[in-house]
């Protein structure tokens, strides 16, 4: 199957990351041409690029374009101790999504693996790692798209939430991999997309993918989903993933855990779309997950207007935890992993 | 016990009718002077002024402000057919909430009960029976308040959706009576207020009166219940309601059905605090409620800025039905009803 990317969210191309500023779809499709990884540690912090997997690619990008001008005389140990500091500034951005962990993880283990070599060497080995990084991903979407795409019956009502697609990874996606497969494949399916508070990754970025794939979709807020579920047929749930421990308690934007009971209420499947790079067997269950909690601004004036008294309280996690009990299956590039997931985990990694 | 209001959210004197225009809310407290009927309308449409028990009293104001200029010497018939009029445009303002019916067919119940008298009289008896229908109100709310209080313990965390307060009613509230009449007990408890998407009643209004009463409150957004439910140890949901049928089915805000799915997994109490007013016992089910939709601006620029596609395809119920069987019971002037609710609904009417 050819499946042709319809954008891509970031390249890394004469020295500069290009990104697409996904604060500023759908209104207006601006990138921005990134020369620096201090930079990029802000791009990243404002959540212009953003999505588990792409942040894990930029973060690979963002060590080399942070070590490519090392002058090549210096010893190793110099070299190593600027790779920490570059890392270090790039891991400190975001706390939850694993994937730009085991991206830098995997820069380090390069460097460390080839100490014998020049600088140079080193560097030239940086730049084509993070490539991997990228390309390996374009082909796991592919793949997890051609498993997913086989839960997607002709007349399906899927929900989604947040943004799981292109836009979130190296251009096709994870959940909405599953999709942009099943229409290349011309099935006919109808997608619920919820808006995604409190920064509408739904409303502003998979509504603009979908349109892009000429899918069918309805745009609905959080808190009608349940009304949907109840009065819409909606018979399929699939959402991305920021981590998955090893008990396959399952780290995504705040509102997968409300969506997961819904959907065992309602008796949906809900499936979670992620790489293997997503799962974090490191940690034992969801308590082990670190949630990264935003600033207040996003909740009582995200949109340039006070929707909410100056001096209110507020609780702003950017993620929860769905516990492995209320999930169907991981839709994965090894293949779609069923429970008992102490069993099925072992094809990952 | 003295319970003082902190505000006035409509006031009818002078032939006026003075509403806190909530749509600016919190931003600006702004009064609008409303003359004549049909300005009503347009405010009751616009959400200007809201929640089922304050349309019910507007309404009845409405309906004298609508023809206390009637002139006295014509006939009965000119006067009912005037009736009919001004009684047509408010009823087409809004479908779900019921007590806006209620009051308008008691205001109708007093004109045909009247016809042998002037037209000067029966103007005099509307004026009496919708400063009534105020007065019962502002009791209603007190003593509703008075027996949801003692569900409400010292350290209790209680959520509420959309705002059942002050402002959706004479001044007191329903589901945030039960907090206000607490709060004058002493008690000391916590309120999570789901900000309410689309247009933000809780995040607006609900922190904006809880401020007002000193009650410590936290503001979150709608798809941040489950997992503040699971995390933040919330022990009560109160939240009011638009219009309850014969067997307990409830419609209210878009989210009350998700919160009350929410509840139902995380074993947390789920009370609906509402007047008898707003029981509506001649539908036998929840299919029968007219569910308003409202227009897509309020998804897709309701921050005053574009937050999807413009072309995009939305869903925009303003409100949904949760069935009885989720429901721990109804709080009422006439006491806490329980199931099973064929019983205890008879103290209603």
């Amino acid at each position: 199957m050819n499946i042709k990317l319809k954008f891509r969210p970031a390249e890394y191309k004469n020295s500069i990351i290009t990104i697409i500023d996904q604060t500023r779809l759908p209104e207006k499709l601006v990138y921005h041409h990134i020369r620096d990884y201090r930079t990029l540690g802000q791009a990243i912090k404002r959540l212009e690029v953003r999505g588990a997997p792409l942040l894990g690619i930029v973060s690979a990008w963002g060590i080399h374009l942070g070590l490519k001008d090392f002058a090549a005389h210096r010893s190793f140990n110099q070299f190593y101790s600027e790779f920490k500091k570059v890392a270090g500034l790039l891991k400190s951005t975001r706390p939850t999504a694993v994937n730009l962990f085991y991206a830098i993880d995997r820069m380090e283990r390069v460097v460390k693996q080839n100490r014998h070599r020049s600088i140079k060497e080193i560097k030239q080995l940086l730049k084509e790692e993070s490539d991997y990084i990228y390309q390996e991903d374009l082909q796991t979407g592919l793949t997890i798209g051609r498993f997913g795409a086989n839960l997607i019956k002709g007349g399906s009502h899927i929900l989604t939430h947040c943004n799981a697609g292109g836009l979130a990874t190296s251009g096709l996606g994870t959940a909405l991999a599953c999709m942009f497969v099943a229409k290349s494949m011309r099935k006919k399916f109808h997608v619920w997309v919820d808006e995604t508070r409190p920064l509408l990754q739904g409303a502003r970025l998979t509504t603009w993918e979908l349109a892009k794939w000429k899918i069918q979709h309805t745009l609905l807020c959080d808190n009608m989903a349940a009304f949907a579920m109840k009065e819409k047929k909606i018979n399929l749930i699939i959402v991305g993933a920021d981590r998955i421990v090893k008990n396959g308690d399952t780290a995504n934007k705040i509102g997968t855990y409300n969506l997961a009971v819904l959907a065992y209420y309602h008796r949906i499947p809900f499936y979670v779309a992620a790489p293997s790079t997503t799962f974090d067997l490191n940690i034992l269950t969801g308590k082990g997950v670190p949630i990264e909690e935003r600033g207040r601004e996003e909740v009582i004036k995200g949109f340039g207007r006070m929707t909410a008294p100056e001096d209110v309280c507020t609780w702003t996690p950017a993620f929860d935890v769905t516990p492995s009990c209320l999930i169907t299956g991981f839709i994965t590039e090894k293949g779609i992993l069923k429970p008992p997931f102490s069993q099925s985990f072992k094809k990952i990694k």
